[in-house]
């Protein structure tokens, strides 16, 4: 029974309590404004198994890495994102019981994550241990207007007694990471107060010092008549809070509005965070709940204007899609170039919350179509920023020049350390090259390249320079001992994707200084002097681009994942008895590595990446052989497929595909959501969509779709913004549609067919 | 200053105390009996730098294993050695003053073990804080004779003054594992018990169930007069001792015997370890110190008599040899075949103690010389035993049939978990089907084969039968995904020594399977029966055999280590700068294996272990190739490069070889040595000189010498038993003699001429 959740189309809906299904919940139902995020845990007690999440953005601990076996190079701290203080925490006594829904009979419950509004609500009755009825409705967000702020509205309703309810808001910084390696506590408190309305806690990391304040304060009324308060104020260590009762008659209900904001040191001095929490706090309280939740309504309805994917016919389908899109939404807006995007968003702790590849692969897609292209333009930032750490990464692995960029950072340094993937997958450095030709090709900022682009270019060309190895025999340049995109071969010989990405990293980057020379001639010599660029540099790429060996076996007429793949046993995953898969779960490390089965896409990763090199054989010839090798064991493996089968007209196997990943989370498909989403993904399957169904492609600044409707949906729409216009593209059973949503023309390619959009007015295209 | 231990043709002498190098002598100075073994920690108290360890053989800890990240397939607990009840402990005060080596200043300080006799001594003039000085003279060993017991005689001088000594003599189990991954302690107290004049404390692992019962009992005299004593008893968790004061003249000897037995649960019911101690101890304390040593120095004088080299014109070189020869034969006596040989000995912890190829591969041809082929024969019964466990590893790896041995064991399940060691190196299958060839090769002794040695074949070809990969497009096996020899490299494809080993085992099961179907027809039946073996799997082997792939490049004539690898980088390891080696401390890990930089013998193992099928020109082809790429970092590398230099008459390169391993420990070349001596390395060291120098080998059941002088040595002369003579070859300068110690005539081959040396009788045979 892995689907509990009801369908609907905005919402994500949990009907009934169950203890066993409450960690996925609170990984599904999670909330965050690109700032903080906070898991679905209860704010009362709850004695039940919970996975206690509250995230800040940026806030992060070196904890003390584990290994079996150490090798030279491994980082001895992996940065993990905290665990902060719980502020949503209200206790809650009835006549002397607390409330706990693991230790009471509930009935009714309903939990609801309002997509369209960005909140989270929840309504049930708790049937005490004394019989004691009463009704709760609770309602949270973290404000996406006030991004340091989060509210609660909680209403306690008592059905069948008359009695006292005791309440009891609170701040709690003596939590802890269920990660953490040594099962150390991360936090020690700097400063508490508990004022006549207001609670104020500090505490800081006990590495890095960083420094997170949060302000609490909390009003009451009953039947709507505000209350007067008597408060007990309660200091502990890390903890503030307060203890009140009141006398609540049968039916009438009593409401709590807790308000909080919490800010760092990432923002403010240490001097300063009390008064920035502060004033924060003071006019978020001024405003009132209602106001709070209004401009959350209309921030989150500019989001779905500008990111929405309508599907008509398939209701399970639209609430995957826009749970996807909800995820980043919620998990990365853009603001902030110090930030970026962990796999598990704000949901969980796994993967401690660092930057992967992701990032750039998967993610960067979504946020050049659905934002304004400074929000795509600050993920390359944080990469130059990270630059000079790049650079000592390739030092510490031997470099004597060039760029490494880690596999898995949080700051810019190294966080893993397995041999195979820290110091072999060295292909994520061609990912960040190619983010940024994807950026300037999608948006047409050619300016960034002088600003930016270039540095980060040159660099990793370097890297590439000094990792490949020239074989005079041959007289031909190989790259040997690395780690593919499939993360099922290690430590092999020429994977074909890195020779290919390393090479064209060389090729754009020699393109990208031609055009510089040639369009900002000043800034072209400020940047060989800054980069002390020499020509033996440039001739060398170039020389190892003429003479890079890229594996291929001419009697299939494919490129060969790597060298010796062939000699591999080829059996189909069709034909693999289904008890051995996941391979991941059921079979040795050394048995995965021997055999030909291919975790995510390699090859065709490659093949898609660089699509307008590559004609359609090729691209079919390599999808027949290698797809039929692939157990798509990576959430990141199934959109490529579906996309590169939409361009090949593979209908089925796209929808397939598609349908891998759109409810992964939801029907908690890899069994375990319970982790934390897999937001990174997410960003996949909305590719799926737009760059499979819709066959979005940019060329020489062009915006070319190439739509088909996988025939499973009535119809399906997607928007896109391109250079200052936005556009909403429906793709029905017959026609599609692209509509101008605001007042700029432009221009796009439907089928191989240009059409000029006017301002407000739309194209209708026959398939 | 590596080099602080003065040179002596029998002893390792230390003169003068240094507190930093204590932990390196207390590893040098080790004593065992194959039983236990005690590094050379002070009986007395010392609070300087110590690694304390004292060690029963076979008692061992399932320690829960430290993994950074999981895969499936890795054992969850790692078994270690285990530090046991310190048995050697007596507290000496002097006028209430601790003596404390680290707290006191340390005059005329010596250390000695004494190889000849098989004990370790040391005196010392300790100056105290308040000025009174004392000389102390100890002197200790584990029996060979009774292998449970160890003695103690401990003397006391005061030199400036008269006063009160109050010595404890006692029994701690309340120890700990230096390498112990969570910083448990293993043991639980059983039992304690502190009599008048005997103390005994039974202690058990807190898994497994290891009893181990301590019994100890102790005179004291004054000038060579018996005291009687006044005891104080003292009983303390996991504790027994006494605790006496003597008043003491000046210039009076006051002398301590303590005598201990320890036995445990592996040879003794629980109920009947006291009894079984008691017993022993009073039969050693009726003996007395001066016959136990006597004992002592008689059979290290057998021991000497059958293992002894001696090397004339260089004191070091014997020194050195000497060393080696005495830890092996303390080590390992052959008497348990449930026992084994660890790669510290009884010297460290590190490497937990366990069984590793080491033994197969470099041990056994030590035993098969310089002992009676009884004891050879138990380190493979010990394999043997394990057949059932490494049937169970290969199941576990996914194997449906054959046997896999573990790469790191104690008790025949895997210890380790690297998955490249653990789940690749799977060659060391083949050094296990070896040994039983070698073992049967060297003693004659065919009944092996039906008795045990089949089996174990039978499921170490089945085991590659099953691994091997066979490529249609090609018609050939192949074996992907392992790590050989050569650890620098790791999941390669075709390793040509692992293709080579698995595809002679085949050989000689079948080999085998024929010789006992000839020659013992009805336990072949029964073999047969008893192993389900069909047709079709000697049929599978012999078309295996016949179709196998190894990797050989035409143009230079060689055999390729691996898939690939001359697309290496293949500069010398001369022409690389110093400062990179060695690798394993200056380069991380993909640089390493991406490199084709060698650590030890991969097809030069193989060459050396087929010798018999290669010629010469071969050897030498592969020999020029290889060598020039190995950096040696492992111990186990010198030697079979200086055997194989020998033959190819590469005398500087043997010479050099030989060099680098001798005085390993001695001179802490690896800067390692406080962990723990590199015992098995040793028996490497033996073959440089045996196999070597002195170019044994065994042909068709004649022993073979093709021995020549270094030229650093005025002559050098070695043991060797061989089927129940034993012969002292002597090399000299211009000639070689061989002597006949025993009475059973012996026919020799030496530089390809057989002769019959008689009993007692010698021949002489000119260079």
């Amino acid at each position: 029974m892995k689907k509990y959740l009801k369908e609907d189309k905005w919402s994500i809906i949990e009907e009934g309590f169950q203890l066993h299904q409450h960690e996925i919940s609170e990984s599904i139902f999670s909330i965050g404004n690109g700032y903080m995020g906070q898991r679905a845990n209860f704010e009362e007690a709850y004695s039940g198994p919970t996975l206690q999440g509250s995230y800040m953005a940026g806030v992060y601990y070196p904890d003390k890495t584990r290994v079996g076996w150490w090798k030279n190079g491994y980082p001895e701290y992996f940065a993990k994102v905290l665990n902060s203080t719980n502020w949503i925490g209200i206790g809650i006594e009835i006549e002397g019981e607390i409330l706990d829904l693991a230790a009471c009979t509930v009935r009714e419950f309903t939990r609801v994550l309002n997509m369209k509004e960005g909140t989270l609500s929840r309504s049930f009755i708790a049937e005490l241990e004394d019989g004691k009825e009463i009704r709760v409705e609770a309602l949270r967000f973290v404000s996406m207007a006030r991004h340091e702020i989060g509210a609660i509205r909680y209403a306690i309703t008592p059905l069948n007694f008359s009695g006292k309810v005791t309440v009891t808001p609170y701040l709690d910084g003596d939590v802890q990471n269920k990660d953490s390696n040594y099962d150390e506590k991360f936090w020690a408190e700097v400063y508490k107060e508990v004022g006549e309305s207001e609670a104020a806690l500090t505490v800081k990391t006990k590495k890095l010092d960083f420094h997170v304040t949060s302000v609490m304060s909390f009003e009451m009324s009953k039947n709507g008549e505000p209350l007067v308060l008597e408060l007990e104020p309660i200091e502990k260590d890390k903890y503030v809070g307060y203890r009140t009762s009141v006398d609540v008659q049968q039916d009438e209900q009593l409401v709590i509005y807790k308000y909080v904001a919490n800010v760092t040191s990432r923002d403010y001095g240490f001097g300063q965070l009390l008064d920035a929490g502060r004033a924060a706090l003071k006019s978020a309280v001024e405003a009132g709940f209602q106001e709070l939740h209004k401009e959350q309504v209309n921030v989150w309805a500019d989001k779905w204007r500008e990111s929405d994917i309508v599907i008509e016919g398939d209701v399970a389908a639209q609430q995957a899609i826009r749970f996807n899109i909800f995820q980043l939404n919620q998990t990365y807006t853009g603001e902030d170039d110090r930030l970026n995007i962990g796999p598990k968003g704000f949901t969980g702790e796994k993967y401690g919350g660092s930057t992967y590849w992701d990032t750039e692969a998967y993610c960067l897609p979504f946020y050049l179509s659905t934002a304004d292209s400074s929000i795509a333009r600050n993920l390359l930032i944080y990469r130059y920023k990270h630059l000079q750490k790049a650079k000592e990464n390739a030092r510490k692995l031997g470099f004597v020049k060039g760029a490494l960029y880690p596999m898995v950072t949080m700051n810019g340094e190294e966080c893993h350390n397995e041999w195979e993937i820290t110091f072999e997958e060295i292909h994520r450095n061609g990912a960040i090259a190619y983010a940024i030709y994807n950026y300037v090709n999608y948006t047409g900022d050619q300016a960034y390249l002088g600003q930016y682009g270039l540095e980060v270019l040159a660099e990793i060309s370097r890297f590439w320079e000094e990792r490949v190895n020239y074989v005079p025999a041959k007289d031909q340049y190989m790259i040997l001992g690395v780690t593919g995109p499939n993360e099922y071969e290690n430590n092999v010989n020429n994977n074909w994707y890195t020779n290919r990405i390393a090479s064209w990293t060389m090729e754009y980057t020699l393109e990208v200084l031609q055009y510089l020379k040639k369009s900002e001639p000043t800034r072209y010599e400020e940047l060989v002097e800054k980069l002390q660029l020499k020509e033996e540099e440039t001739e060398k790429w170039s020389e190892i681009i003429t003479k890079m060996y890229y594996p291929y076996d001419g009697e299939k007429d494919i490129y060969l994942q790597q060298d010796g793949f062939l000699d591999k046993d080829l059996t189909p995953v069709r034909d693999l008895d289904p008890k051995h898969t996941p391979l991941n779960q059921n079979w040795s490390w050394d048995r995965i590595l021997r055999s030909a089965y291919i975790k995510q896409a390699d090859v065709l990763q490659g093949l898609f990446f660089l699509g307008d090199r590559y004609d359609l054989d090729t691209k079919k010839r390599n999808f027949d052989f290698y797809e039929p090798l692939t157990v798509h064991e990576s959430s990141l493996s199934p959109c490529v497929h579906s996309i590169m089968a939409c361009e090949l007209g593979y209908k089925e196997k796209a929808y397939e595909m598609y349908l891998r990943t759109a409810r992964l989370d939801l029907d908690n498909y890899n069994n375990d959501t319970e982790d934390g989403c897999h937001s990174t993904s997410m960003a996949g399957t909305w590719m799926s969509v737009v760059h499979g169904f819709g066959g979005l492609r940019v060329k020489d600044g062009e915006l070319h779709l190439n739509p088909f409707n996988p025939g499973h949906w009535k119809s399906f729409s997607f928007k896109v913004m391109f250079r200052g216009s936005r556009l909403k593209v429906t793709v029905g059973e017959q026609d599609v549609t692209v509509t101008n949503e605001t007042k700029i023309p432009a221009k796009v390619n439907v089928y191989g067919n240009s059409y000029t959009v006017g301002g407000l007015s739309h194209v209708k295209v026959n398939h």
